[in-house]
Parts: C-alpha cells; structure tokens; sequence
C-alpha cells in the first residue's frame, strides 16, 4: 500500500507517518516524488506500507490518500464472517474442531486397505484417505489400482462409517472419481492444471487442493480461484511442504503458511505433515506444530505395516503411532483453545 | 547406508532386504554390482538404505557388510545421555524447561531497553536479548549503540536478575562482549566465519549459534563443529528460517529442523519466530508451533512500543503480547510434555 | 557409484584409490565398512565417487567391485551415437545447426500473428511459437484464443512457410492441437502432469517439453521418459528458468542445464530466454549466452508492439530487435563451432 | 515507480497509460486510490511500474506525478560514464578486454603452484589466483597454508610477471595480505560480514567480492556499497553460483546476474564457473557463456594435476585444458565485440 502525502510536509511530519505505520503493524520504504508531470507537483513524497490497515492508515495526518493492489483473489480472499466451513459427509472443515484425514499413501488390497482404515478411525479420522490414481516421478513406479481402487475406498469408508478423499490427476477421470469419492483431491504436480482446476470446478464434491512444489501463497489462492470461479467454493487447502536446498528432507514443511493464510483467505486450511518430512521420526512432532499453528485439519498417511507398503511406506505411521497421534492432538489442540 | 549383499542372491531375497529396509524406518534404493575387477565378484548386488540403524540392518539375513560414511561432525553429534545442557548463568537450556529469551532487537536507550526487559520477564524470560553491535544490509541503516549498549545490557539485566545474550560481530570484538554477556550469539550472516567460530570457541561463555541464510543442516553442525573443535561445547543452536522463493514472509522458518537436528546433534535447539517470520500476525502462533515441534526454547523480540522501534519495530511482540505469549507457551509446552 | 576395496588395504593404498577417481574427474567420499552381518567381513571399507566413469574406475588396483544405481529413464538417457535429431516439419533440431523458434507470447489477431511471425522469419526462426490455449497464474488473465489461435497460426506459417509449435494444456485438447501443430509444446506447470505426458506420449507430433517451475534434472528426464514409454521419442527439452529467492528477475535461467543434460541425455535441449529472465534488456545477452553453453536451439518471443502485447509483452523483442538476435546468434553460434 | 494518475480519468485513459510502460519496456500493475483523507481525493488512481524510465514516464499524458524509491547504494550504483576500470597492478577490469584469472584452489606448494600459474599464464591469465588461507565448510578439512602461502604467491607471480589475488578471512588478517597480495577476496561466507567489508574498504588494494550463497542482487551490491562507503571504491563483483534444490550441480550460476547487474552498478562483474558449477564438463561451456552474456572476465581454477588437488580437484583444469579455454574465450569475446 502507498501512502501519499500532502504536499509541502517537513521531515518530521514525514516520521510522525512513519511511526504510524510502525504502530499499525507495518514496515515503511520512503518513495519520492519527481520527475512532475503537467502540474507542477514535484516535491510531493509517498511511503510505501508493507503490512498495516488501508483505512487505519488512511486517515493518519498528513496522509492525502492511499493507493493499493486490489485483492487479485475476490471469492477465497478473507472477508467478514471468518474462516468458511467446508463439509465432507458432515464432516466439518473449518470450523472449531481440527480434523483428522488419515489413511494409506496407495490403496494396495481389501486387507491393507481395511487395516490402515481402522487405524485411521482409530487414531480420530473420520476421512479417509488412499490414492487410487497415483502421481508417480518415474513411469516404471506403481501407479495405482484405478478404478478398482476407487471401489475399495468406498466399501471400506462405508463399512466404517468414514468419508472419503482420494486424488483426481485428469480431466476425463473428475466425473468417475466424483462418483466415488466424497472429496477431490487436486495434488501438487497438478496445482496449476488448469484444465483440471476447472474441470473440479464445474462438479459439486468439496475439493482438497494440495500447494505445488514452489507454489507461492498468491499462485496457491489463485489456484483455488479457478476452482472458485468455476462454481466451487468448498475448498480446503493443503500444505504439504515446498522445495529446498537442503536434503535433510524430502520438503521442507511451510508452517508459516497457515497464520500467513489464515489473514489471506476465507478458506480452511489443513497440514501434510507425512509428504511435509518425509522422514519417520519428524511427522508426529510436525503434525502437533502444525495444531499449534493453528491449522483446521491434518492428513496423515498410515499403514498396517508401513515396512511392507508399495509406495512411500517410510513415512506412514504404524496403526499403534496412529492412535497415540490422535491422544497427542486432542492435547495440543485444546492447549490452543480448538476441539 | 550402503548394504552389501551376499553373491548369488535371487530376486525374491533381494525383495526380503529391502522390506527389512522399510520396516526399519528406510527407504531403499537397488545398486547394482558390476564393473568387476580382479576377483571376478560380478554380479554382486547392494542396496542403498535412507534411514534406519546401521546394526540393526547388518544383521538382516542376505546382507554381507554395511558401508557408511563416518559423522562428519563428532564432537556435537547425538549420542547416548541425550541432550546437552548448556547453562547460561544458571538457566539450563536442553533440559525439561521450554526457555524464553526475549528483548529488543536492538539496545536504543536505558528507558526503552528497561521497558522491553521488564517485559521479557514478565512473560517469562530469563534471559535478555539485545543488540549492540547490529549487522545491518545496507551500510546505512543503524548499526547500534556498539560498547555503550552493551553496558546498558549488563545494567539492565542486572537489575531485573535476568542474564544477557548477545550478538558479537567481529574477532576483534569478542572479548569485549565476553565480559559484558553471559551469552555470545553468532549472526546468521557469520555462520561460515570460521575465524568467528574459532575465536568464540575458545572462550568460556556459551555460545548461540543461528543458522545461516542458506545452510543446510550438516553445514550448520560443522559451523558448530568448528566451536567445539576450539573448545567450547555450550553450544545452543538457533533456527531463524531460511531464505525462500515466497515474499509471503521475510523468511521460511524450518521448523522441521527441530526434530530433524533432534536426531543428528545432542546440542539444544531454540527458534526465533520474530526473524523467522517477520510478520508480526504470524509470530505467536509460529513459537508455539515451535514449542510443539519440541524445541528447548524460543527467543523472541518485544519493545515497549514496536512502532517507534529503530529496527525491525513491525515483528517485536509488545508487552502485552510477551505476557500473553508466556501463558500460551507453558500451556502448549504442558501438553507435549515439557515444563 | 561406489567402490568397494579388497579387503586388508592399508590407509597409502586407500589414497591411491582416492587419487584415481579424482583423476578420472571424480570426487571421493571415504564410507567405513562395519556391522558386520555372517561372515566376519568387518573393516571392508568403500569409496563413494561422484563422477568418473564406472568400468575405468572399476579396474583400479585395490578395488574389488563396483555398484552403481541403474539409469532411472533409460529410453532418454544418453548413448552411443550422440543427441537424436528431432525433425519439425523437416527443421532438425539436435544438429548442427542452433535452431531459432519465435512468434509472439499470446494470438491476439491474424494482423499482430503475420507480423511477429514476418518478424520472426526475418530473425532466421523457421519455426513459429504463439499461444492459443494459455495457461495463466489468474483465471482472470487472458487464457488465449482457443481453436480459433490454432486455425490463425497454421494459416500464417503456411503463408510463410514455417512450422508451428503451440501449447497443449489438457488431454482432452491433444487431438486437436496435433491436427494443427507441428510440434506440441507441455508447459512448465504440467511438466508433471503425467495424464498430459502420456497422451502426448501416444500420438506422432514431436514435443516440447518445458522444464517444471522448480523440477531438478532428474525429475525432468523423468517426465520426459513417461513421453518417450507411451511410444513417442521425439522430444526437445527446454529450460525455462527456475524458481529462485531473487526478486531482480521472473526466473532464475539455468543455463548450466545444457551441459549437464548433454552428460545425461540424447534429447536436444533449447532454451528460452525470455520467459526464463523476464527482464527485456537481459534476454538477448542469455540468448548468447545459451548459445554459448551449446545450447541446440532458442525460443524467444517477439511481437510487432511489444508495449501493446496482450501478454507477456514486457519480454518480447520488436522486429528489429529480432532481426538483430539472428545475427548475433549466428556470430556466436560460429564462434563455439556450431552453425 | 508509482505513476500517480490525475484526477477524474476514464478507463481508456488508463490503458493508454499502461501501454505507454509497456512500450517503454514495463509491466504495469493497477493500483486503486482509496481511504481518503482529509482533502476527499477518493477515487484518484495510480498505477506501478516494474521497469522503464522515470522521466519518459512522468511525462505520458494522464499521469500527475511519478514516486520512486531511491537507489539504496548511491556508490556503487550505475551512472553516466559506464563501467568503472579497476585496475589490478596495470591489468584493467571493466574495460573492453576480458580479463582471465586463473589459478589453484588452494597453494599447496611452491611445485604446484608454479605449474599452475605457467598454464594459468599460457591460457591467457594475467591475474594469478589461489588460497593461502581456504574458508571450508568442515573445521577438518585442509585450510590452507596461510603466511607461508601469501609468499609462495608473490614469489611464483613475481617470477611470471602476474598479478595476485587471494582471499581474506578476517580483520586481522587483511593487512598482511595486503602486503603480499595486489587485489584481496572477499568470499561468499564472508558477503555479509560487515566488520570484513568495512575493513577491506579502508585499505588501498582493489576488491574481488564474491556473491554470497543466496544473496539477492540487491544485498550484494549493499554489501559493496559497505566496502565503497569505508573508502574504496575498487571493487569487482563476481558471480559464483547460488544455492539450489537441484543435486545435479555444486550450486546453480546464476549468469543473468551478469546482464542484471550491468544495468544496476557501474562495478565490473566477472564470472566463476568453477564454483559456479563443480562439476568439470561444463566449466569450459558456462565461461563461454559467460563470455557471450557480458562478463568483463573469468575466474577459473586450474592445477597441474587436477586428480592429486587437495582441494576441490574435480573442478580444476588441466594445464593443456586451460591453454584450450584461453583461445575459446578470445572467439566468443570478439563475436560479441569484446578484446
């Protein structure tokens, strides 16, 4: 935001703007005027404002008016009213308690899928979660079970009483996915798929649309304005961690996200802390950082024998880890004043 | 890990090993043997192992020997007895406490620098953060009060029973904070000084070492290697976030590096939300996310009145804020388990 | 690759080990043989080299055996015979020849595309680029002119005599774009969009694919191997720039790609300047520059009224600028031995 | 640069303002007046500019003034007359020649060294380089043979008719390797140590400051603004690759810093391929390229046997390599018009 100053201001009236904007919160940049055009106004100063409130700052003395961007993002921007429920099968999103999603990374058979399952429901989740559709690196990596996948999911949720998100990776598979699943997820590698985010759009499923790699907060909501814009605003969005230098981890997890958010966008927002890591010992201590943060959900992975799982095993939680989570995050959360 | 394998193993033993990898917490990655040299031992194969313990993975059926490269820094690596306790003229960092260090970012005037300890204390610190010597990007910003701040710092702390941390720039510079600080700290922008970290490794005070802009975890545990090389192994590390492609935040705070260096390095870990972040909504929230990772400790920047600070004013908590942050973090630090 | 030693190797013929990677260009890393399983091999010990070549390495004295990961995308990597030539309507791309790629960002008009495709041709480029379907980071941004920009580019590069490459952003486009393209272009942010690669994969057009925001080589080559197993081997690689900390410029262009691909993989490589600084006074000097580095080809942008561009237009060339990048392009391209 | 509109304009006054930036090379951003004060001026608008001139801007019809920040380093900053020359004992950086320094990573002995400063020489060089006191990551590894070293580098350059340059790890240090040395390093862990560059810039020697590992454009050029703001003013940027998420090379050189810079400072830029990359098979590529995207010179390591280096070996040339790049570079140089 750009504050413009009356003209003819002295150097101290100039700082007395300057402590304004300090005290509101932000960080001031002198800019100078010059280079007058027709009018002859050269000498008129401005301050630019990182952070701060536009109407606060807008009547401080010797401020002739204010300049900004307008929000590039009008259906997910924050607005009044707070942070919006979004519901899957009842479970609510968004609202005061934090929810637990929880299942395998791939659904593998009837048996894994059932004891991960279990596991999840055990531990807290209500939803369920397993990919069918798998977004794979390498070609020659497991790419999933398809629509028998899809199947599973289903059977299983419904003999547990739980709601079911699973990843949509095309265009042509939303309406089948849809079919199935109570929640679509847009992943990653697909965050600016266009094609897809309007396509997910277009349906009525609540969508769960993971950041990509080295999305920036701006291009993530803008994402989730595709989807907005397509006819969709129940969309939960997901930090899963982003490129780093360092390979210590497979990502590094964006916490910061979730405050930073939170004063961005009407939306929920949940955390990935299994893909976030990628390193075993990490994901509990992440997942309870995360619930301090303040965010509205978590997706874990777990598996009945996470030695044994297809893909990315290294990084589920045993069905015993699982259940000691939820206990952990019943914990933190009511330390932070959540359900 | 390089797990070697025996000659002559089929497919199906091969696929044993690398389950065992996974059940241990692993992720393999197949290598192949061949390239022979003299002994005509083509055709043996290994595995590589992410994670997991080297013993316990020596001893699966089929595996020869294991390879490993040696810790590349032995004196601060983890090893049995936990973490290290370093004591700061008597407040133990490391142990059972979650420690709060708070301050001004930098030593302005006696008044303002009483205000801001008075109210470091009132929310539970111990110790006094400040600046004397501050390293600013541009040479033109206020560089601080230099050894009369640093006499201010002492007087305070004194006063109020609160030890002092301190930022020395230069090896020219070290004694003469040494006798006025309890605490050295070591810059982010020093963190590869070598001549720093070795002339702070040979003097008596502990020492807080943040982690560079960029530096990975291993390149932090060898700047501290360099400090216990010299001598000195009260050594408390300190993650202020890392540079990022997202001008979201002034930095991307790591918290991940908390149970990431948990596992590598037996010195405490504490976090600097205020620098971590930089935006003053998000810095609450980021230290209990912090508390809950499982860091030793959180140090925090408060000023009497933020908007009229001389640096950084837009991320210092006021007094209010520091009082309020103390509760939350005893009740968050209560519900992981910590004092 | 790692180098495992006969045993009983005393510490001298360890360093001569040492001393012939590093002379084959390599760099050793020391592993420690231990956890000995079965057969008492403890104390074997290994060298990890990074770089070298595996079968001289292999017969240094002193070493046993080598192992090595297998090539993850074996139908792109390299191999004997050089850099496959990709032909584009009878342009072959991989040759000798630096191959010049032009034409506006966006379609807007059958005035605007003759001109920058005149432009373009007076440059020396026989290949026309233009947008008809655009990915954007808005849904509220120009998304291009659909099939009516697909219909206008053929007609102008038939009047002109050039071939045609334009962007395909859904699998559900790829017949169509194919039956008016001659090239088909997977941009950056579907660079994993495995769906898109595999229908790309299964038809004859030959593809560009765009490196992803922040893809390492490794995951590029991958990507560029889902084309290649679905059937289709005709693939140009483009670096496009990647994400960086730096606000001085859109993209940070990695230019040391082209050699490092060159080490892994027959695929030509181009690179595009334009989206890859961003910044219009800097992308003819990174144009010459990729040239230098060995780069097989360039796509640049360039439009009639650069300021008027629809999209984009801040990093296209005027004609004249153009015409004068042909020329420089050709001096430099002489200069490394290329034409 | 913020264009501040005058009052009462319609819309297509407006976007005949934005297409007068982008004709002028920059990319507008619509901003919206808005809060007003005292002086009811709601509903005055302005529109920023990334790019293009204050002046030619501030006189498009419409707009009622310009506001800009100033130039943070008013010393170092780009002005009328060009590139400053730097002369290192007679050898100008900055001119129209493109200078060579070349040289061992680190003098390990009088033997090695002159090998090196001989192929060093036959390629081209007239500025010898190598490291008397090395700054490594790991307390552990070689760091040089320090005063002993300085001296082997003035005796073998003096014997050779070269100049030296060499690194400077501390304030202490600096006056002893000013005696011994003709141009005195800065490197990348040191960019930001202010005592450093405060120190180097109240002596008479000119200054090689390298980048720091993720420094942006603009804190490298503050942090030589701190060296010309000390006294001197004889500095040389170079370029040395910054920190990446991608394994495939030591760091990512960042070549458009050379074309970025050129129009931001008026201090030569030279260009480190060596470190840039580090990896041997596209060093001689990367100098080529820096050549063709401007840089005033190049900084290379070469050893008389680049396999028995104590340090960073597998990155050095061979002596007949050297003499190779040096008639490599003069090709490139003079197809774009450079000695």
């Amino acid at each position: 935001m750009i504050l413009v100053l009356k003209e003819g201001m002295d150097l101290e009236a100039v700082h007395r703007v300057e402590a304004a904007i300090r005290r509101a919160g932000g960080e001031p940049r002198r800019l100078f005027g010059g280079g007058a055009a027709g009018g002859g106004v050269s000498g008129r100063d401005a301050i630019e404002a990182r952070g701060g409130d536009t109407r606060e700052l807008g009547s401080v003395p010797g401020v002739a008016f204010v300049l900004e961007a307008k929000e590039p993002y009008p259906r997910v921007a924050r607005r009044e009213g707070g942070t919006r429920e979004v519901s899957v099968r009842g479970t609510k999103i968004g609202g005061r308690e934090v929810v637990l999603i929880a299942g395998p990374c791939a659904v593998e058979s009837v048996e894994q899928l059932e004891a991960s399952a279990r596991a999840a429901r055990d531990g807290g989740a209500r939803i369920l979660r397993g990919g069918a559709f798998k977004p794979r690196t390498s070609p020659y990596s497991f790419q999933g079970l398809g629509e028998e996948g899809l199947v599973l999911l289903r059977t299983v949720a419904d003999r547990l009483g739980m709601a079911v998100v699973t990843e949509v990776l095309d265009t042509q598979a939303v309406a089948l996915v849809a079919e199935h699943a109570d929640m679509l997820q847009v992943g990653s590698r697909n965050m600016q798929n266009t094609a897809l985010l309007r396509t997910v759009g277009r349906q009525s499923r609540p969508v769960l649309l993971k950041r990509g790699m080295s999305a920036t907060l701006e291009e993530w909501l803008l994402a989730a304005e595709y989807v907005a814009d397509a006819g969709n605003e129940n969309i939960v969005l997901c930090e899963r961690g982003v490129r780093s230098f360092d390979p210590a981890a497979r990502n590094l997890l964006d916490l910061s996200a979730v405050p930073l958010l939170r004063a961005r966008t009407r939306l929920p927002v949940i955390v990935d802390p299994s893909h976030g890591v990628g390193v075993r010992s990490a994901i509990v201590p992440m997942a309870l950082a995360a619930v301090a943060a303040g965010a509205d959900g978590l997706i874990v992975e777990c598996h009945p024998d996470p030695g044994a799982a297809k893909s990315d095993g290294f990084q589920a939680l045993a069905p015993r880890e699982m259940v000691a989570l939820g206990a952990q995050v019943r914990s933190v959360a009511a330390a932070v004043g959540r359900a």
